[in-house]
């Protein structure tokens, strides 16, 4: 048997289970993929194909001995560059991280999935220290989208929105502090999920703002999103925040019926600032879904700004050693980005985290009468890289500052999102599919009976 | 039986319960010596003697008609004018609250005292907004201390200390958000508990640092901060941070021997930064309880430094409006420390955070191997009113703010304390008996042995 680009996580790890695939060949038609198409897409920064074949010789040896392997055998799978990776310096998308000195353990995420039974074959690009919504990288050069190679991947996790809507990888792990696994899902036409803040641990990987980093999975269906997600659950005594909850499968509930769910679209701040095909694709989803209610979400776009000051405080106090020692090894953007947040009065913060904690308060009642909110993922499909300016409901606005606009009022309290591919013409576009906290089954639920139906699925990368 | 001004909370309600001496006797005892000593001292800036009146009537009543009383039947006490009082606007020692409407129900530490039989005979002066050390306030005048009037009670909670040292009632009530209960218990040579952090319903008082801010009693004996404290303790649906712990009463665990208690002298920071007095103090207090180990608190200074930074951009957030809109109806020093606050970056209070969680856990470290810490309450007796400079360590530094240069680095991180007076010639000064986090039992019992010893006792106040 020989794969093929389009070969799921869930085809991969039956057939290296059942033994008609080697994980070594699995991982080998994955190597050659990102060799065939990466100069173009540029997702990986480096590829650890010696540990993969090292790894995937292993699973067989395994195989051969009789021995059980996990949901995950022999599939490969790649990370953002903010995971600790053994052996590399975890650069986080910069430049001066490449001094730090080499990882000695693998974030407990990669530590999970590889217990799995997957196989890293890599580290993948990102917008520098996460502060992106583009995929670019003046150090790296910019992620490209599998769909239109002149386009943005978006950010900052774009070499995993590109690795996995390229098919050069079933999954990939990334990040996302106010849209950044949202973002690359809906530009790159595939699945995403943002699950609930705390749920999944962030050990050994590189921050931004503690307060709104969420770590999680993309794949190009709503099963192989699922298998990766709950390999990765549970609590996990190197992380703090992430004791919350125990593991809490959800792969057996994704055909579940979705009928008894109250499903409502996000209207206001949700409605507007948005291209027709952001408003085409959540029609289509919400259609599907027999959703017709639209709930005003109180205070959005307060709640994105909000977001943003958090983000640029928290994220200027992470980065202010670096600033003062290396200013000029960033970014230049970046740079001004985390400069300007250095200077923002606390008092201002202290205004927003009071607002954050009605607004959640909000959100909680808010979710009393609802099950599901659908929201689009992105306002736009993927800009023309280098793109600065677009008009956003008849303004002239930044793009990076505002690609966002939907993902941060969601993610500023950490509530579980998957982002849903809808295959439109001639770029697919994200909807986000968010559940009360701790409820990740019931967005993958509704995800996969979208998927099931039609309506939302990975378009082949017809870019390359 | 007639009441004297040093008859204690206990023997006061024990009284009471006997049938010795009726709750209104106690009460009109409490309101004569208002009157007779309060021109002078300036504790309270409302006597609610009719709602006393009241109050005492129904308790005696109660008891004539042989139904069981609380604990502190008959018990008169006043509270900062930060809480809550029903009918009354709570002023917070500032001008402009004294245009709220009046408060609809009483503060819920109130209503605890209350249901155990006390009854509440006005509201204390106290610096405006709880932003400050020494008492003074330039709307009310400041409250005096009761051992030499022309010297300053110490602050935030001034008016608390000055009523409870003067023996104008047996207890009051106060809020300790740097060192506002351990200052004024220092300088009026009394006993006072700041609790753990999250152990007393703040619920209907007014805030001054969400994250810094604990009530707790005055008083001046053990017996009687136990008794108080006890009939405040448990968790409270309208204080969300008020829920981690249920009723663990003190009063019975008191004479508890504390010989087996690892009693440790803090070290650096708080041996240095003090007068003769202080050292005087901590050193009969430490001979007494045969503690000879010095454990350096690492960092405390720094901390320090946090808990300003932390507590002037909080304080700056939370006076915002106020400062827009009625510049010129605050005391002008508090108005420049606030407008300083709202002008400090928020990347240095995102650190002063960080550097607080890791304070925090090596604290917590520290406790494995001591049970109480020994420190200054303050590093020096009651100046003068209306001094500006102290030499401390050969450093000629403002009194107001360097008062609390040994509180601060303990309430930062929410530790209980008691402090505990020693009375030296000619004026009285505190030591903090600094526990693990809600073990206020452990402070309580060995304050209670210092007492039982004569090492620690309130001056009677000779001021008067």
């Amino acid at each position: 048997m020989t794969t093929k680009p389009e070969m799921s996580a869930a085809d991969i790890a039956k057939a290296v289970a059942g033994g008609q695939l080697s994980a070594l060949d699995a991982t080998e038609a994955a190597l050659a993929r990102i060799k065939q198409h990466d100069a173009i897409l540029n997702a990986f920064t480096d590829v650890t194909a010696d540990r993969a074949r090292a790894r995937a010789t292993a699973i067989d040896a395994d195989i051969a001995a009789g021995k059980t392997v996990g949901p995950l055998a022999g599939v490969p799978f790649a990370v953002k560059n903010l995971f600790d990776v053994a052996g590399l310096p975890t650069r986080a998308g910069s430049k001066i991280n490449r001094d730090l000195a080499p990882a000695k353990r693998d974030a407990t995420l990669i530590e999970r999935m590889e217990a799995a039974g997957a196989v890293l074959v890599g580290a993948l690009n990102m917008g520098e220290y996460a502060y992106d919504f583009t995929g670019e990288n003046v150090h790296d050069g910019p992620s490209r989208n599998p769909h239109d190679t002149t386009r943005m991947s978006g950010g900052s996790s774009g070499g995993s929105g590109s690795a996995v809507g390229g098919a050069l990888v079933p999954l990939a792990l990334g990040s996302d502090t106010n849209g950044s696994i949202r973002v690359p899902s809906s530009f790159c036409g595939i699945f995403g999920l943002k699950p609930t803040y705390g749920r999944l641990s962030r050990a050994r990987s590189f921050p931004f703002v503690a307060s709104l980093d969420h770590l999680g999975p993309f794949a190009r269906s709503v099963t192989d999103l699922a298998l990766a997600y709950d390999a990765m659950q549970g609590p996990d005594a190197d992380d703090g925040a992430c004791t919350t909850r125990g593991l809490e499968p959800t792969l057996p509930l994704l055909a579940n019926p979705v009928s008894d769910l109250r499903i409502a679209i996000a209207g206001g701040h949700f409605q507007k600032n948005v291209f027709p095909e952001a408003v085409e694709a959540v029609s289509r989803v919400a259609k599907a879904l027999g959703a017709t209610k639209v709930i005003d979400v109180p205070e959005a776009s307060r709640a994105r700004a909000a977001a943003y000051v958090i983000t640029t405080t928290e994220g200027a106090s992470l980065h202010l050693d670096r600033l003062r020692m290396r200013p000029n090894d960033f970014d230049p953007a970046v740079r001004d980005r985390l400069i300007a947040g250095a200077m923002v009065p606390a008092a201002l913060v202290d205004r927003a985290q009071k607002f954050r904690r009605w607004y959640r308060a909000q959100l909680a009642e808010l979710f009393k009468s609802v099950d599901v909110l659908l929201a689009p993922a992105t306002p736009c499909t993927a800009p023309k890289l280098g793109q600065v300016n677009f008009n956003l409901d008849g303004v002239e606005l930044p793009v990076r500052a505002n690609i966002g606009i939907h993902t941060q009022p969601i993610s500023f309290i950490g509530l579980p999102v998957v982002a849903v591919p809808v295959p439109l013409e001639p770029l697919p576009i994200g909807v986000q599919i968010i559940a009360a906290p701790w409820r990740e089954d019931v967005a993958l639920r509704v995800a996969y009976a979208l998927e099931q139906m039609g309506v939302v699925a990975a378009p082949a990368p017809r870019g390359l």
